[in-house]
């Protein structure tokens, strides 16, 4: 153990985010005992001191900060980790990448197109390690989806959709803003169900399907007004509901993107299907270890969705956890993410998605509100292909 | 069975569609032996006095008709059922009905709304009994659908989501037009898959959620240049292979509408969900006995999407068929309309979808193709609620 | 249509599966139209005279009789379908036979293996043509199935599994025997579960997977008496109400069988599964389109049960039917075998199951019953393999 | 942190199961803040010096024994968890109990009844706290199912059904015993699927339904003889490759058991049924997170089974975990064990199973066995209620 080289942490947020990006530094070493990086969880930082202490004892940070500003200036911490309200993450991301850190941010990158331009800019400027949170592509269906498509196996591509869908915010008396609640808050972070699961959506089908050229999109907010519990007002609700768009691929295929936190039923059913001449593909995040394929170059009397259930140690990552038929979860796929973001300190290639690839997504989403606003179609403008 | 009234059927139409109907004329006596109409299969018509023939005698039309003008003419018919290709439908429909029949027609009602127009006015004027085969309204499981709906259960409605995906079509050397292609003509059909399937989709939606307000589509043919069978020539091709669109319902709930026939691994997958605030439901062709219902009510550590077998005999229809658990099929949707329309003939009322009702999806069809054109949304002018 | 030949088709009872039966005679010629014999419905016979009267009505039947002897004695009968209940199969069959007629019974054959092996007596002593109507075996995935495990894909059989799971008769205040309700009434039934539905998951069992040769079982009566409908009296319930079986078939595969009527939630659960060395196969009544099939011969990063959905043309009996994708119900089994049967008239080969072989099902259902009596392993006495 | 009480653990065998309950030990003071007694990992133990020094590295283990009878003797470890093979879990787990300290011991108790006795008396005499790892009754959805139960919502009981499949040993060429292999070989494991996985079925089954009474069972070796790994030889096999079982509760139930590691395309797939007069409920492992439930006292149109995806706060273990919709895996239910055996550690309870309960489930193999070998009915003995 002694050969490790130590990769030392400030998380920066203590909510639910920060829970799981911690997890996944504590189960890399048992799980990837081969990389040659161990993360040290060193320091970790939230304007409540007392919050900050209790999270510190619970996933064993060595230290507690209150200002962020402090934690980056610290020369005992080499990486980033960005975990509090959208607001925030462009000044720390630029802070920290001015101050030579790696950053690692959750997603969505920014409020905003221009915060995140202005942040790519900074890693890129600074040359640092740097990669944001969208954690599905490394659950082992998600990535086996990828290595399937790859594969060449489905040919031209018809058709994307994908959806994600919620109800926790079926409640009138449900307040906007404040603890536990900043998604609810347009100011603090910058839309709705776009930025906080339509990026999730966008982030996978360019992965998986190449870039999206245009855009047509109807938003909807069903409780126009909610209490703000930091003013305690009754105040516009500025966040949309729910969004749905439609679009065009670069590879001529249509797509098809809803999501929602009024789908009564659904706690998060984030679904993708990709359809192509060949074969086509499908996963539903509440079974995440299944991948269905169709084939149709099986024999037609006996052509039928598959139901892989993606548990054998030949599987993405897969090797690392338990045998054939045992499921894994959710917090899984941020381990995962972990685990290749120190192999590539190790290689000196990327941690995908970077910055530079996680900006495609927002230009998308900048489309897809101002499409909505607008009533019109909207070009994307994305020019990398982050496939 | 000497105290039953004859209604005398003349079908215009030996495809596929003729098949389903002169089923359901069949079975209704065997299964339905209360009501006081029974179906006599009088006469079937078709150009080719063979195929006519043989389609009599297999399904035991007394007599055979190549001309449907002499088929409407005759006296001893009481009901013209029109089981042609789209392009016939306006014209035979408008003879029949200037002829005093009552008019019972495939779906879509014709090509355009302005044929369908003048059908319902033709109807109207006639004060003849009409109905258009939106067959899936009368598969069981979407009947209780609509009796949930209608009981209040749902609350406040927020989304409705529907597709209808095949893969027929995938094949480029499929030629259109002519013998069994003729949906793949614009000229004969109006559209694809908009006609074709989301026809269907819209009907449902309607019937379920109200009147659509407006939409904003797109459209794609992914092939653009196919054989034609009758001229022999490679021509253009002037149908949607896919079609997607989002609305608004007058309700104030979001739609979002797919259909294709490029859905690789999907025969004929109709589904729908709709969500409300307090219960949602959703329903599958693939697995048409089913239907599947959330109700937030229920205890809330044991609330979870409900799989209802809709097999019992207090099941809409099942009275009539099996016992419990013993599922029914696609063409028993047929019978069921033939059943209903019988019914309307004792009491008076309407058999629905009308005409005049069934005018309203041609509506939204209309306007969901000039959206995709236009690369606008636009109204549907929907004003009858057939809901 | 004049040189078709006529199967005149005497019904004694007007049950359940006299209706299942009428429909299945009525339907052949709509769906089957190349078929040389056609059913004529003649006579259909039950004791209660008003109740044969208006099952002829709804059905067509041409005449009305009382006595099931004098149907028999009839000229203008060719084949007795013998739709009474259990007690009264053998009598029936024994004279059906003696009289020259064609042998259609609903199964079990009878109560016992010593009026069954009468019963096969009697038809192979008058060499008539006979079937028992175990319709599951023509319901298309299940066809499908035998023709993929004779292809065979599968290997080696370890294991063959199945159960028929009802919940109908959980209510202590449901009356036995009487109208509706003889098969709660064993000297009427011979059984509860093991004649009334086991005896469905043996046959399709040793159709697909041979002879079952030894049989170790138990059964349970959990309501011990009930209300006899005819004495009013509350008598002692001689019926199994659950029965469950392990077996080695001949093949040296383990067999699992299980039935009940006290399994709540499950309406008419009718399902197998056989695990071959290379490949397996699951059915579900409920869902009865599909057929799941693994086969471990497929990549082995993509194998998962397939979902096959048996509605396209090449499947077994679907050509007869709609297209791709429109699913068939539980009744289209009747009519496949009512298909296969007028065609075994024309080549002049058995309809499977011919009693003979049927009498195999009954001599496993025999060796059950004596095991759960004697809590001992029985020999079955099978030696016709009916595979 | 500093008013945590240590709970040093001296870990014996470095296998699978050594991994799961590593895991365990150290992720439950992150997701358990409040417990006060926390793991240490103090020794990890395995003949195989190097093994057991690069486990140690792995898991952070202060250090490394070679020989398990040290590590019970050292002064600074207060339990022993026992991850070896079967066959050294009684001679371990007595010695340790001797030795005044607490035993965990991976499941099934041991080879044999007479072991298990033992190995009951050793703990009982000793007065130390004990525990088997009985993992699967923590997973949320069965901790659910158990809460379901205990409401009283079943009913009376009718049926348990129980299954474990597998397909890991299809191949002749496998050999047995030896590296991770001893599951192949009867000296070491005792039995086959009986006492690998059966012992899972029947320890959930009777602490959700009660106690087993007696057996009717039937084995199978489908691979007679197998290259032994550490001998070189071909020699017979010992073990069960395939049981089979029905039984009687103490409550009048019936119950059915299946166990095979020959059912090709089933990886782990154990799944129960429980069947009450008012309600049901079935799990299955592949989808772990899902528990399905059958009210009979929903509203007659609207019953079906529901699909409870067990992950919101209010549901067992889950307040600990993420949000509604995500999902955890198969290593879950280890953590939660070691939760709960040290939070039985605060309140003086037993952490069930305790080895006097899961000795029940061995007298349910070993009866389960002997009724094979003499294919007649056993009873089991059973009579301490583990429910």
């Amino acid at each position: 153990m002694s050969n490790k080289k130590e990769l030392r942490i400030g998380l920066i947020g203590c909510g639910f985010m920060g829970r799981t990006h911690s997890n996944g530094y504590r189960r890399v070493p048992n799980f990837f005992p081969a990389l040659q990086y161990t993360p040290v969880l060193q320091a970790v930082c939230a304007r409540n001191e007392a919050k900050a202490r209790a999270f510190a004892d619970q996933w064993g940070y060595a230290s507690v900060e209150t200002d962020w500003k402090k934690l980056i200036a610290r020369d005992d911490i080499d990486a980033v980790d960005i975990c509090t309200p959208n607001d925030t993450h462009a000044e720390i991301a630029i802070a920290a990448a001015e101050a030579g850190k790696m950053v690692l941010c959750e997603k969505p990158l920014a409020r905003t197109l221009a915060e995140s331009q202005e942040m790519v800019d900074a890693v890129e400027k600074a040359g640092v390690a740097n990669t944001v949170w969208y954690n599905y592509r490394r659950i082992p269906a998600v990535t086996l989806a990828k290595k399937i498509i790859e594969s060449g196996k489905l040919g031209q591509i018809y058709h994307y959709r994908a959806n994600f869908l919620q109800d926790w915010t079926i409640n009138a008396n449900l307040p906007q803003g404040g603890e536990g609640l900043w998604r609810m808050d347009a100011s603090v972070a910058g839309s709705g169900v776009t930025g906080d699961l339509l990026a999730h959506c966008i982030d996978t089908a360019m992965w998986l399907n190449g870039s999206i050229k245009d855009v047509s999109a109807v938003t909807e907010t069903f409780v126009k007004e909610r209490m703000h519990q930091l003013t305690g007002k009754v105040e516009k609700v500025g966040i949309d509901d729910a969004c749905v768009f439609h679009c065009h691929f670069e590879n001529g295929s249509l797509g098809l993107f809803e999501s929602t936190r009024y789908a009564r039923g659904h706690k998060a059913l984030y679904t993708f299907e990709i359809n192509g001449a060949n074969a086509s593909i499908r996963w539903d995040l509440h079974d995440l270890n299944r991948l269905e394929f169709f084939d149709n170059s099986d024999e037609s009397t006996l052509r039928g969705w598959r139901s892989i259930h993606v548990t054998d140690g030949e599987q993405p990552y897969m090797d690392k956890w338990w045998v054939p038929g045992l499921g894994i979860g959710y917090e899984h796929s941020f381990i995962h993410q972990v685990a290749d973001f120190l192999q590539s300190l190790e290689t000196g290639g990327p941690c995908k998605p970077t910055f530079k690839e996680a900006l495609e997504t927002q230009k998308v989403c900048e489309a897809v509100l101002e499409s909505a606003s607008s009533k019109s179609w909207k070009d994307t403008g994305v020019n990398v292909c982050i496939k």
